[in-house]
């Protein structure tokens, strides 16, 4: 949510050289998407943003990103596509750092949903997820279950800082997650981050999918869950909007249907999901504490909605 | 350099209804500009930067700079007007800040500025100041010499936490400045802080000057000398440029003459300049310390300038 890194206008003149882009006119930089440098830049052919890729990224996963970005654009999904050199390479270094000038797509991401938004954000999880059933790149999910525990073995007893008796809650919960979570779901690869952030919509239609440097090779209906538990309810996670919920779990059925075994997982997959965003946030707030150039954001906002979740009801 | 304050894309999409400038396309938070927040804005009929006034900005002080820039842009000068909405004002209130929705120009800032754009630059100054012959805005300068004691004052011992020895080297020099201050030099409102930063270009012509929030009524030639000392060296201060020096000086000239007062008083005005922003970054540094948000430069890069300066032979 920064910029990290000073690009000298020099040095992007010299970068906009090994594309066929035009040349440079304007470059701001950018307060947006996970830990990354991200200029948008215009030239006389266009408008790009330009993304170097700081320590959260590991350089080794971006051909897997780029394939996915242009798997998907190919199949008409509205994904920001990396642009090729004239060379045909995707992938430069730019201050010492990898970097990607990637296509600039319109659209502004809702603060606060509406039903309408939800569904179409439901519908293009959909299409995105039927676009990658004959995509061959995977990526395995660092956050997944197995993760979680890692996680919260690593915060510890630094869990209840932040709120009395979290660590327990998170115990119970992983128990619960493991005597319950779901075998044998449809699998691919998903963006498993689709929060409303990362969607751009013009009114009620999506122009874009961003940030997808948490895709990774998992069961497609977790997919639908993050989604579900990241739009359905106020920031605070204590409100639950059931007129969301049924826009955007009918915008995705309406592309694409799920099985009565996705169905009867969805709750225990939202709960995964809000242990999964728990945690991470967790570990932020405990290992981020002055950094202000990270915004953290608050744990326990997952914990609401757990617990509404776990209450039943919901899905 | 950050944002400081997030506008939902519905409050923007409803504050743009009150201007005739198209609906929302696209917003940007762009990191940029002293302790405000920014954000590009595109919408279907153009490219707008939303400013939202933080603290370090004076509500009061704001019809003022709209003045200004509205009159050196009526003259032709390069610089960011406010658009005015429907209804004339060009202030509105965002997100309980004030608020304004400018101009966007093209052009990047010089990292490292070679001397037809440090000309240029030069050029540009000199023709906003005799734009300004005619303006009768006026602001007091709070950052002048009377400001420097009072900044030296309140930082007292702690300079020396930043360099041994400051405090007294501090002290010294604005004894030096008391019995030296050139008077009754030309005067009109100046931007007094035009630092690369603050100049868009493309290629060797300035598209735009920006960031007008020092903008004073106080001696021209302390304009030039602010700008003297801010292009002529490295960022460290250490290595001054004649070249850049005769280049800025000589654009300046081309468009406005120095009287030969000016000329003589350049050398003790680039040494107030040079303590101006050394005092301003030391209680900066001293008064920020874990706030990443933001960046705090380093006071003695103008240590390095007021030496070079007072060793002479520079200006």
């Amino acid at each position: 949510m920064a910029v990290y890194t000073h690009v000298p206008a020099e040095v992007l003149d010299a970068l906009l050289t090994r594309y066929a882009v035009g040349t440079l006119v304007s470059a701001k930089g950018i307060a947006e998407g996970v830990e990354n440098s991200n200029y948008l830049v215009e030239t006389t052919k266009g408008r790009f943003i330009l993304t170097l890729y700081e320590k959260r990224v590991a350089a080794a996963d971006l051909p897997f990103f780029m394939a996915l970005l242009d798997h998907l654009s190919a199949a008409g999904c509205p994904v920001p596509r990396a642009i090729p050199a004239r060379d045909g390479t995707q992938i430069q270094t730019v201050a010492g750092r990898p970097a990607c000038l990637i296509e600039f797509l319109s659209g502004v991401s809702p603060t606060t949903p509406t039903a309408a938004q939800a569904g179409a954000a439901g519908a293009a999880l959909a299409r995105m997820h039927l676009a990658l059933a004959d995509f061959t790149g995977a990526r395995p999910n660092s956050l997944g279950i197995a993760g979680w525990h890692q996680l919260a073995a690593n915060c510890g007893d630094a869990l209840d800082r932040i709120a009395p008796g979290l660590g327990g809650r998170v115990a119970d919960e992983l128990a619960w997650l493991d005597a319950h979570w779901p075998a044998a779901l449809p699998q691919s690869v998903i963006h498993a981050d689709l929060f409303p952030d990362n969607v751009l919509m013009l009114g009620d239609a999506v122009t874009g999918v961003i940030d997808f440097y948490f895709a990774c090779t998992e069961v497609r209906a977790w997919d639908l869950a993050v989604a579900h538990a990241a739009w359905c309810f106020d920031p605070g996670g204590t409100r639950f909007d059931p007129a969301l919920s049924a826009a955007m779990i009918g915008g995705y059925e309406a592309a694409l249907p799920l099985s009565d075994a996705e169905r009867a997982a969805l709750p225990a997959l939202a709960r995964g999901a809000c242990l999964r965003f728990l945690l991470t946030r967790a570990w932020d707030w405990l290992n981020t504490p002055a950094d202000a150039l990270v915004t953290r954001k608050d744990p326990l906002a997952f914990l609401n909605r757990l617990d509404a979740y776990a209450g039943g009801g919901l899905l």
